[in-house]
């Protein structure tokens, strides 16, 4: 079967799936649980061809530990899994009724979307987030993972499939894309797939998103900043910044760009500095900074750098307006805080800054699903339309109207001879 | 000030607009409404102007029946302000609110999406409605309407601009934009706009989604289906395929094809035509139709055909699930209608049929933002990621997380010292 057979499949599984009941994907996770759990052996050999190949090939430690596949990660998913079996079922949900009229009601229900292509980068784990998240919510889903993780992901599809489509759910609802021809074909199929969800680095993510009409759910980048206020408890204001920037540098949530106010630049950077340095991170900074502290220049390029690394760039501002000002000409729209004591900044701040995630005193590394206490996460958006930051099972689903009437017709409205009432219901 | 000057503008305006108090926004929307009240002559002025350079073009009576802008149609857009003074601040909801631990407060607030584009038909009212619906929702709009409406447009986008901007609006919140090669500009900015919404024919919307990697909210077309089931009641049946086919033939709601259930064919469409034909309307059938009643004959190309026109296609079907499966291949997820008395059949119908509105025993033509209660419409929505059906003010808006807390930071949870509670607080 050739991927444009798979993504026919997956429309006709995706319309099945809309009617399967709540009990029955109950049952097809918990059986896909336990199937992942009888053959964990099978899946750690795979992986362990998969992280041999990869070793040969000298590819970044971060990468390796992403790629690795063990008890621990198996533990996880299996987690992530029974959390999604008790999860209350998000479809089928009234959102809104309305009596339009005697008789005439309609009601607003929650929906799969359809059909999801996802493709994801090298944590084999993700594949079985994404599936079983998809399974939960009603979807088709195409899938690709990272090349890395082949093996894994070969292995981890088919007990996948295996497990659900035994258990009751529509042949075809899963399929696993082996190759990037494939991810070029799918991004042409605007009548068979409803959703793109590319997770990985910003370029791939733009690439996706020139190259089809298909609707993305991306995430762009990462530049996050923390602007420490005039008004700002500077311990306070030490711990949370290094915390955002070395806690782990590899990812989104992590800061990039610190911007400071004038006033308080000479007591807070020097603390900040020894604290940084501290944990090996290093400092580029704008001229005022340089005069504070001993670090590197910081360009205009800096300011539109997603590092990812154990370098920070630092800006001194002379108002809460500037940084407010810099971090929506230069940020992401992703993750960015304010250090302050003064209630009035802190509104204007979280009001002002165009980002998905706006937060106040604390450390930028906490925008995740995971945190937020979402369960299972299918990423992270930066996309203002649809669902934003950090998205849960809401950004699979959709919703439609269903109108029950007894032989209503507009004709009666349009002359007059009934009037709507429209009394909310719901 | 060119098109990009203009759309710097906009981006800028809406970050002020996403602070803008609700009295402030409602003393605005009441400044509107009495400045175009107060300059109706100039209006009516320019609408004349309109429709003698069309009457002169021999455009089509439907075309100058939504050009025509007169009191009646004054009446009706001051009712739409109106309502919006009186609706409920949509910015600022809180959504969702969560203790992710002790004094770390994460709360979903629903905010503005930033800079719409809007590109409209002909109708110079929708300009009126589109401003308003974007300044309640705290967006900054760049609009474009039809050129026939050309001097219509620019009068009442002057008195908009000015009653609004002396009101304490941001200024440059709103741009009328008058050429096509400014519409072709503003599809390469990704960086300032947030969401296009094109509305118009098929053609053009799907020019837009393909010439664009800005998020499109558009309407494909309008290919509806009613089906009437075995065990409908025939009466019912006739009085709302009449009204869905020729209450108002040249809009998106209208019934395209009509699918018959064999075991009630012969009783029910001698009947149908009759009353169709009462109303001037014409029927192309399939093999199995035509043995029953005389009409022309409906080619595979008619079940792709939105007639638009007093024409229904109509294939005799064997079964719902046939019926079903006609409506997801060549429907365009607009709105699909079952005629049943049998509640299983129903059920299933409007479960299986992926359209963003599924009808029962009712006419199609209730499928529009005004009969659903929902005040002024953005348009009708045929994506199924966003919003999806009739759009009202909720698809003009997206969310934000903001986090508040004291001082915490990731490393203690990463370490143990803390842990998450997700205590659930809204």
């Amino acid at each position: 079967m050739n991927i444009y057979e798979a993504a026919k499949k997956a429309r006709e599984a995706s319309i099945i799936l809309q009617a399967v009941e709540s009990d029955a994907k109950r049952k097809a996770l918990e059986s896909i649980k336990e199937a992942l759990a009888a053959h964990q052996e099978a899946i750690f050999k795979a992986n362990q061809v998969d992280i041999e190949v990869s070793e040969a090939q000298n590819v970044s430690m971060p990468v390796l530990k992403r790629l690795r596949f063990d008890k621990a990660k198996l533990q996880d998913v299996l987690d992530g899994i029974e959390s999604l079996v008790h999860m209350e079922e998000p479809v089928g949900k009234v959102q809104m009724q309305t009596e339009l009229d005697e008789g005439l009601i309609l009601t607003r229900v929650s929906c799969p979307i359809g059909v999801i292509g996802v493709i994801f980068e090298s944590r084999p784990d993700a594949l079985v987030q994404i599936s079983s998240l998809c399974l939960k919510s009603g979807n088709a889903v195409l899938l690709k993972g990272g090349s890395e993780a082949k093996e894994t992901n070969k292995v981890l599809f088919e007990i996948i499939k295996k497990a659900s489509e035994e258990a009751g759910m529509p042949e075809g609802w899963i399929t696993l894309m082996e190759t990037r021809e494939e991810v070029s074909e799918i991004l042409k199929m605007n009548k068979e797939i409803d959703l793109l969800i590319p997770r990985g680095s910003n370029e791939f993510v733009q690439y996706i998103m020139r190259n089809s009409d298909i609707p993305v759910m991306g995430h762009a980048d990462g530049i996050c900043h923390t602007y420490v206020d005039e008004h700002a408890d500077l311990d306070l204001a030490v711990k949370v910044v290094t915390d955002s920037k070395t806690q782990y540098v590899s990812v989104c949530n992590a800061l990039e760009t610190l911007l400071v106010h004038e006033k308080v630049a000479n007591d807070f950077l020097p603390r900040l500095k020894e604290s940084l340095e501290s944990k090996g991170a290093t400092i580029k900074g704008c001229a005022k900074t340089r005069a504070i502290i001993e670090c590197e220049e910081a360009t205009e390029e800096d300011w539109q750098t997603e590092y990812l690394d154990y370098i920070l760039s630092i800006k001194i501002v002379s108002s809460l307006e500037e940084a407010i000002c810099h971090i929506n000409t230069y940020g992401s729209g992703h993750t960015d805080c304010i250090v302050s004591t003064d209630e009035e900044a802190v509104q204007k701040f979280m009001m002002l800054v165009d980002s998905g995630n706006v937060f106040c005193n604390v450390s930028t590394r906490f925008s995740d699903g995971f945190r937020y206490g979402f369960g299972a996460e299918v990423g992270v958006s930066t996309s203002k339309i649809h669902a934003r930051g950090s998205v849960g099972i809401e950004g699979l689903l959709i919703y439609k109207y269903k109108l029950l009437g007894h032989g209503h017709i507009v004709g009666d409205y349009a002359s007059g001879v009934r009037k709507f009432t429209h009394k909310k219901l719901v």
